[in-house]
């Protein structure tokens, strides 16, 4: 049975400017929410949250959206769907990525579960504990963040610019010993400049690992050099985009960083942890900034992952959607109003 | 190298009067903390928390120590003291884990590791949520306990007893949408009587399993009757002691919870856990009321379990060591003071 696809672009607004280490501040975000509709009323609701780092943009997922013949896509063939979906373009991730929560949003409601027990998964609720990430910022506004994330008890720091001391001093300032996880975004230009930052952030004793501490364009070599030196663990984010990089990356860290967007959704995401789990690594589920249709769709991998870092829809204050949530830092869905699917359904 | 045995008798005072399906309420508990001293002075710690149930008391366990020959124990070969601890009783499990329990702290210590990396399994901090167990009492004392339990995302329910529907309104009163567990103590005696309050529990929509509800001596057909209609996963406690009892568990339960005092330490725990996890079966650790010498040993073990129930030390007001902690029910070594081992020591 065949869909109808709509979708809609939507402006995040951010509760505080964000930036990371390749980007400066920005007050909003913007995705892509996709509705299909089966003819018997079935709604599979997904989000492409565009990366420019991928060159996508909510155009570019526009114009992908425009290719699609929704007809080639049914709630009862998530695969076939998917199949057809990659021979209209290779990359495009994150549009694939929100039709990919849309079919299987559609399948799991159809099947009358959750995705998670589509999935075989299931979802232990309140015993995943999620990060709160801050990004970069002048120390005082890091104080004042730090502060406002006194509930989270693990937080997640931005670090890869010229002020990385100062702003690690300033959160150290208002949470002493608060467990912290380190994305470097790729910050970092050299072998030794990465080890030396680890080496400085290990002595802080309450660091659990470091994230992409070096472009996605070193080679296997620097990487091998890096992880048999690095006194914390380190987790390839830019350079770990599905299962099939699961070799390489093996070689060069101790842990992943699975996103959906780069994915292309939950089935993508699926194989990416478990092809890291199944070679030893660390697992971690992360996001971009985006709203509970998203973030719901990663709780649906909770129980593949060591770690999560799923706040995206914290971030911002204008969510249209309810679906899990993460009081305290525990992920739950006791609060999501949508018993199936991804579990996520309009605030309003 | 030998090792020099002392140990000590402890009265814990409980913070409220404690009861369960099988006991009237008491304001004490009573252990034995065990050291093994080698030559080299490294100090291992153990507990045992002996079990009424299956016959033990502050007594054999006393017994048990006494018959030991301190020369038959060595921190380089855990595996070979027990097997000789194994010839002096078959029973005396509480008592063995204290020695369990002292062994690997020592044998961790000589290897500087906590006793979870020598496991190889690592611990995630602040990772893992416990429950906090609310003991049988009056609806209006339930009411308080659940009052001061408010940090805590998860509570344990123990029933078994004819109050229970007025135990369980008394607590969603005050916390009516809060998580729990229920820990029936075989108090229910047939497999209809079971079914019958398993079903009332499922419709509280807020419970996510239900231990031991019929007594061990149960027949596996009368488990498996269950197993097959009960709404809710059924767990074995008194049940399930150790990993060679698993075929006819993973027939008759959902999942098991392990405990230390049962599994004669941290070497049988780690089987347990392994043994069910391999069965296909949900697996949680709990506890006895006991010190942070006890809690802190079924630490170790956190990463191989999926839900855990480690708040046996802050139910008492005398706790004399310091390890591992409950802040808003994560678990953490975040405060211990000793690097190594099972990372506990004298509070001091």
């Amino acid at each position: 049975m065949p869909v109808k696809l709509n979708f809609k672009h939507l402006d995040l607004q951010l509760a505080h400017p964000w930036a990371i280490a390749r980007t400066s501040g920005t007050n909003t975000a913007k995705v892509v929410v996709v509705e299909l509709i089966a003819a018997d009323g079935t709604v599979g609701l997904g989000e492409a949250a565009p990366v420019a780092r991928y060159k996508e943009s909510p155009k570019t997922v526009e114009a992908f959206l425009k290719k699609v013949d929704a007809r080639g896509l049914t709630f009862s063939d998530v695969e076939g769907s998917m199949a057809y979906l990659e021979t209209i373009s290779k990359h495009d991730m994150s549009a694939k990525c929100a039709l990919n929560l849309a079919l299987l949003d559609g399948a799991a409601k159809k099947a009358k579960k959750p995705a998670y027990d589509l999935l075989g998964l299931g979802f232990r609720e309140k015993q995943h504990v999620t990060s709160f990430t801050i990004g970069i910022d002048k120390p005082e506004v890091i104080r004042s963040k730090v502060q406002e994330a006194e509930p989270y008890p693990v937080l997640k720091m931005k670090v890869g610019v010229p002020d990385d001391k100062a702003n690690l001093a300033a959160l150290r300032e208002v949470a002493p010993n608060k467990l912290i996880r380190v994305d470097a975004n790729e910050g970092w230009k050299t072998k030794e400049q990465a080890l030396e930052m680890i080496e400085w952030l290990a002595q802080d004793g309450h660091v659990q690992y470091i994230e992409q501490p070096l472009p996605a364009s070193a080679s296997a070599k620097d990487w091998v050099w890096l992880k048999q030196r690095s006194p914390l663990p380190i987790f390839a984010d830019e350079s770990y985009h599905s299962a099939e990089d699961i070799e390489e990356v093996a070689e060069c860290f101790h842990g992943v960083n699975v996103k959906l967007v780069k994915t292309g959704g939950v089935s993508g995401g699926f194989a990416a942890l478990q092809a890291a789990r199944k070679a030893g690594l660390k697992t971690m589920i992360g996001c971009m900034i985006e709203t509970s249709v998203l973030i719901s769709a990663a709780a649906q991998l909770a129980e593949l992952c060591d770690y999560m870092d799923v706040d995206g829809h914290v971030l911002i204050t204008n969510d249209p959607y309810v679906g899990v949530t993460v009081k305290n830092g525990l992920v739950s869905f006791a609060e999501a109003r949508e018993p199936f699917g991804l579990r996520v359904c309009l605030r309003s």
